[in-house]
């Protein structure tokens, strides 16, 4: 098997993207990172650099693997010119191509055997918006790139960290909603990708999957709430039916101190919150965002673009690290379990 | 100023109110406790020491201040017979009016001046409801008691532990309910109690309180729901007309890391999970329930009944033991401030 490198999108230029890329590559050795290249725009990174006062000699590279070669030594680019001038801070729709472009691109690179997984900055979803993207986000926009013609991908978001895995089955909808979206169905769904997830990247055979109820103390057998009886019961019974091990639904305050985090390898929660919170507590700056359910590896750090301190020096690149790490640990596994298969 | 013990109730005999009560007992010189008398039934209590192998000599008492002289060779007692036979593990509702008078007995004690404060062992509002109990909770129960006639009070829980102090504005109902119950008025109304509460209790003057939003993001600008605007900030606002030091809605996922929990002295969250979540994950055992907005001061382990370990000798007193200090610092602030006004 061949080193594949990770490709890392640019995300929003104007965004904490280039600060951390840059940052991230300055530990290298110390941190041991596995080599990535940046689909960014060269200038961009070199005036960035500039700002920040980081010497990071950067190399114009026309493949994935001259990557490898050249990592120990400069940053990796492969040129997307982002067309626009770009201030730290001050997003510029005028970028949404070249942002939109740098996905797209790691994504065929990837799907080409080229690259080993796509590790993508942040993004502003106001912007893209504003310059027409038609995807509810990042991670939808993805599974749209990554499905076969007339497929539909589910994509499942894991956050993951040293202390805690954790899957948010709905996740960007006011609480309100969060009732009416949540059917039997998309939580056996989103078992079965997160199990599927977790066999393939994780080496976990037979993974522990343990699912919050939606109401205090799991609805304290109804008389808090039925969901737990009506919609999410049903759904552990069909994945048990299926030979999977999924406990639940458990009461969601009392799944994520240390002895109960020992009992599963992954917690799924009913809503963003239920499964934000343990994990941003936890773990604040090296949570990682890792998408299940594509045809690709993919992960991304677990925070948004920090336009206000974008050039400023106080982003941490611990983030991005975590994700690049997570990224070449998963492209592995899944790379070994295809060949032993 | 005069020394008075802490009223301690005996909760549900039958779950491990009596064994965390004998266990903090016996911890009294190695964790430097505050004195306390249980009330409580003599018999049952001699039994469970007996079932747990516990050396605990019981004095009977019959005023609170007895307990002082005592208190370092036997556990005070004042006799609340409980009238039945008690079984650890099998709640009876046969028990529900000794367990009912025992809390009525410690709020008298205390405002009576007899007592400093009232802790609670755990009671289960089944077993008390079948047995005709008209309250939704322990909580509401001492604010019916608190009361003055014709009078209501509006109890606020705070959960307290050394890493974080946070108060939910709705509690125990359907998740699908607390958009129907967070009103302004209801947000202010515990904002003014929670503000009140730390300048008594905490010699805190001006406390910095720190608001959830109800949605992802607190409502990404109102992309995901605008009850951010529409109710909460109005309460903030009204809140910081008052002079009060209230901050948010901040997105709840990030407030509950180390360096964000610095920012606040108490986090007000808008449902049962939002608040119960960061807490139990940071504090599983040594978080304390303490109720602001009585004329009084109560506090309370921060778990149930958990009438399948009772009699195990597996209950942990540490909550219990957190509460009674709690309550005795609680007190002693009031007091004082008392005495100095």
């Amino acid at each position: 098997m061949t080193e594949r490198p990770l490709a890392l999108t640019m995300g929003d230029p104007a965004g904490i993207g280039p600060d951390i890329t840059l940052a991230a590559w300055t530990r290298r050795d110390a941190d041991a990172l596995p080599v990535f290249f940046l689909l960014g725009d060269p200038d961009v990174m070199a005036a960035r650099a500039d700002l920040l006062g980081l010497t990071v000699p950067i190399e114009i590279i026309e493949e994935p693997e001259e990557a490898i070669g050249c990592f120990s030594r400069a940053l990796p680019i492969m040129p997307v010119a982002v067309g626009c001038k770009v201030e730290p801070g001050k997003p510029d729709e005028a970028a949404a191509a070249a942002i939109q472009g740098a996905i797209e691109q790691a994504v065929d690179l990837v799907r080409g055997g080229l690259a080993s997984a796509v590790v993508t900055n942040p993004i502003s979803k106001v912007v893209l918006t504003r310059a027409g993207f038609p995807h509810p986000g990042h991670t939808e926009y993805l599974a749209a790139l990554g499905a076969e013609p007339g497929e539909t991908l589910h994509p499942v978001m894991l956050l993951a960290s040293k202390a805690l895995k954790v899957v948010p089955i709905t996740i960007h909808m006011p609480l309100q909603a969060v009732h009416d979206a949540l059917t039997t169905e998309l939580i056996l769904k989103t078992i079965r990708i997160t199990a599927d997830g977790f066999r393939r990247y994780f080496e976990i055979e037979q993974p522990r999957l343990a699912l919050t109820g939606l109401n205090p103390h799991a609805g304290e057998d109804g008389t808090l709430g039925d969901e737990e009886e009506r919609i999410i019961a049903p759904a552990i019974e069909a994945a048990k039916a299926e030979g999977l091990d999924v406990s639940g639904p458990h009461p969601a305050d009392t799944m994520f101190h240390a002895s109960a985090r020992e009992t599963y390898d992954v917690a799924l929660a009913m809503y963003h919150d239920q499964a934000l919170i343990p994990i941003k507590t936890l773990a604040f700056e090296t949570g990682v965002n890792a998408t299940l359910g594509l045809p690709f590896v993919r992960t991304s750090p677990d925070h948004g673009t920090a336009f206000a301190i974008a050039g400023s020096g106080r982003a941490s690149p611990a983030s991005l690290i975590e994700a690049l790490r997570l990224a070449d640990t998963m492209s592995k596994r899944a790379a070994a379990k295809g060949a032993a298969a």
